[in-house]
């Protein structure tokens, strides 16, 4: 990390090509960045199916190492180009990046595969990042608005769905017992969950007609629940949406203010996102956008 | 298809009957039709009920044989009747119509009966011309408008269950394993969709304790997500009702304008469909509608 | 049924009795009859159990028989009350009366229990008889309108159901096979639906990997179907709601229309109800109500 | 409970601690409580489980006397500290606190643990106590006013599942029989509602064709019934929301008034609660809310 000046130039090129996405080469980079992480997560897979692993150790061995590489030198490169590398590497997407990067190097010291396969799982979030869906959920804004406003009753709403099945669950305990599989009031607390969810595995089931009687009134139960969050939720969303039709009427009313346009730029210097389209310095640290501009 | 003047009424009165269902002849054809591709279905489906077909297997070939026959007659008389027959072979109803009419000629050729019974099947779609279906569902095109407008935000919740599915699947397969069903990671995560949809077959289920723990949390989660879709549909179905209602009130106070009155009458030349009532000459091609009036 | 002048006066005493509720005494008739027929039908259900059936079949069997004779009193008195008995012999309670009266009498020439259990059951609806049910859910009024609101729509999304299930069971019954349950076609067929409702029993459920994958999508498909009905009923109920509101609003502002009470009062000649409370003749027969005051 | 002026210092504080929660003292009291409740609740569930019985038995049993004894200690402050301690031990809370905490003391006189158990899990009751969940549920008052409004047309739809589930249910037995599990009316009952809630334990399921077809049926109507409830209840919901909506913007033309802030202060007198912030005087009683200040 000891660089001068004189690189400025290729830096911020490369800071370009794998920060932002607005450049021919930043769309490549990134469509072959999702590629590698989609193939990562389609060999974790089928690795663990145990007739394909027998089949297909070697290239699925030889392939994951390919992707370790790629990954590895992406890292290096996302530490070089930026002028702060440690406020990457602790950020939340630059821990995600190593833990996805180490698991084939991991391999030679840790025996145990299982802790492995968890941390390849973990390539899942860096789609996120590629696909900056963060942006195209703001497109339904409004969904999450709406979730957020209703978040104290559905909280309301779980914490009785959790006392009913406590309740419930200890009742068809001492009811059935052990013989039909309620071993235990966690088990039979466990089974009041999949029943008031409308799951019904099936792999415990009353036998006793009393603990019938009983399971046909939490599932009743559970039939009529469901409509609350329901019910919450459509009227909040409902809510919302109507403010947001008033708020466009109103605009339309007065003046259209221009849409302010985001684009996919990355500050050279704390790597800040969200710039608007014709800035010129980073909203955040102050620092030129287009150095070399 | 060397047609010349003189046989063009024929052609053109059996085109009614064949391709409108305005005159008695017409809504006979229909009928007739619909009855032999229902009775198709029919056969195809009890063919499959191997004691059924061990016993009836005479009957169903004899009778599979009279509805080809039919079937091809009734296509030979579609390429006939229209002006330009090309346009409808390579239409999507002239293909369907073509595929559900060969199996049985195909079943010269082709041993394996599967691939046949997939092709017969196709039959189904047929259906849908005779009941004129599109325009019964525009009745209720407010139904496929709210949802068109819910598309984006449906398909943003269909990758988040997609994503909790890959996920939680990772997670149950580490903890739970192979023993209690959980094989490899697919199987997991199909496992995961299982009882996120609240379906719950039970072939497999959670054994041990915290797979429990986990299952629950997702069943919940399932069972929160489930109100998502529902208000998001139902806030966009009362958006589109009430715009519907303004329209309607709107128009009640200046003047109701003349509801259109469509037909089921068809252009001689394109096949076009959907004339207005009065209409004497095709919208789409200008052909004259009834040539012989 | 010679009936004269004479004796009209405990013909109409016992006619207000037993078709209506106003009196003390048809008040109580009711309440007998209710209680009646909840037991008949707690004696069905407990005699199809067979431990229980085995001990106290003497006691089931004469319970039943004093049933069957209290309801053969009940019925040959609501015949003689009423002027013109055919007609309420073929009226649709006059049917449901005489089939739940009769199943111990067949039961001296037919030897199959099976067929008058189903008879025994009918009882059930003389329940709604009863409780005037109809009146009641006047009250919810509102329900059933928004439900005929929606009819068509619902029409059409069933519809739709089925044809998924058809198509998508015909799908699965091709990949999977007989060997994983998929029998034939109309299996597959039922299990899609099985599948698509989010029932899930797992008596049949799929092995292969592409079969399972399909099934994912089925159960997407039916998590996300399950949004429309419930929409639609919501915003038309929510539509219904409006327009009381606003019909109530109004008549505050006008004056309060006198609300029609009506009463449970029932025509000694043609058995028409529901008039209003200070009626002197039958609104439909012109017969005098209360022929004795 | 000989109490004369003199110790009535240290009588209020007690009380000041035990049932109020706006004190240091009165929250550590609340805090270590509920703490109890939950540590004494873990207790019960791991107690069911045989393998952690077996293990840790001794440390079980002297974990539940400590409580136990905690609780004593607990209820007895509690009758010592009120003025009028008839009123406590017969109010709901007074018999939930006396009933959690005698089940060890029983366990002297009866041999059956399962009664014991039972009555050690109404400890869950006493958490709403300590939460003050009625409060907080106070914010989302408009769910269960929503709830509340929409009860009648709720009862008439679980009436209406519980009719159809006889009527199918008979049906069922009458077409499966004892062979598939339809053992008796009752059992095809229990099956039709886990069918029509969407379920689908599979304990039980359909054999034969026609059941299979009926069952599907059920299937479909169960689907499309789940929308009625959530239909109601996101009508009803939205209303409320639009009532409060119009109520604040009322307000906020004419003058914000005064929020009424309540705390947790309890009369020492009569231990009623909700008192204004300022309040001097129990609204109920009359009695000083601080003699001592």
């Amino acid at each position: 990390m000891n660089k001068n000046k004189p690189n400025k130039t290729w830096r911020s090129k490369l800071h370009e090509v794998i920060y932002e996405a607005d450049t021919p080469a930043g769309k490549t980079f990134d469509v072959i960045l999702l590629v590698a992480i989609l193939a990562s997560l389609a060999f974790v897979m089928l690795e663990s199916v145990s007739h394909i692993d027998a089949k297909y150790h070697e290239f699925l061995f030889v392939a994951e190492w390919v992707i370790t590489i790629l990954f590895s030198i992406e890292y290096i490169a996302r530490i070089i180009t930026v002028k702060q590398p440690l406020r990457y590497i602790f950020s939340f997407y630059g821990i995600i990046d190593l833990l996805s990067t180490i698991p084939m190097y991991l391999s030679f010291f840790i025996a145990g595969s299982h802790a492995l396969i968890a941390l390849r799982s973990l390539r899942l979030l860096r789609v996120f990042r590629v696909l900056k869906l963060a942006r195209y959920l703001g497109a339904s804004n409004m969904l999450s608005m709406s979730l957020k406003a209703s978040r104290a009753k559905i909280f309301v709403f779980l914490f009785a769905v959790l006392i009913l099945s406590i309740i419930f669950g200890t009742l068809m305990y001492l009811i059935e017992g052990a013989d039909s599989g309620f071993t235990s009031i966690p088990v039979s607390v466990y089974w009041c969950i999949v029943t008031l969810t409308t799951v019904g595995f099936g792999d415990i089931a009353p036998v006793t007609p009393i603990g019938q009687f009983i399971a046909a009134i939490i599932m009743i139960m559970g039939y009529g629940i469901i409509a609350v969050p329901t019910g919450i939720v459509s009227a909040e969303y409902s809510a919302q949406n109507k403010k947001d039709g008033k708020a466009e009427e109103q605009a339309d009313h007065k003046s259209k203010p221009a849409e302010i346009q985001m684009n996919s730029q990355s500050c050279f210097n704390c790597n800040a996102t969200e710039h608007k389209d014709k800035a010129e310095y980073c909203y955040k640290c102050g620092h030129r956008l287009h150095p070399n501009e």
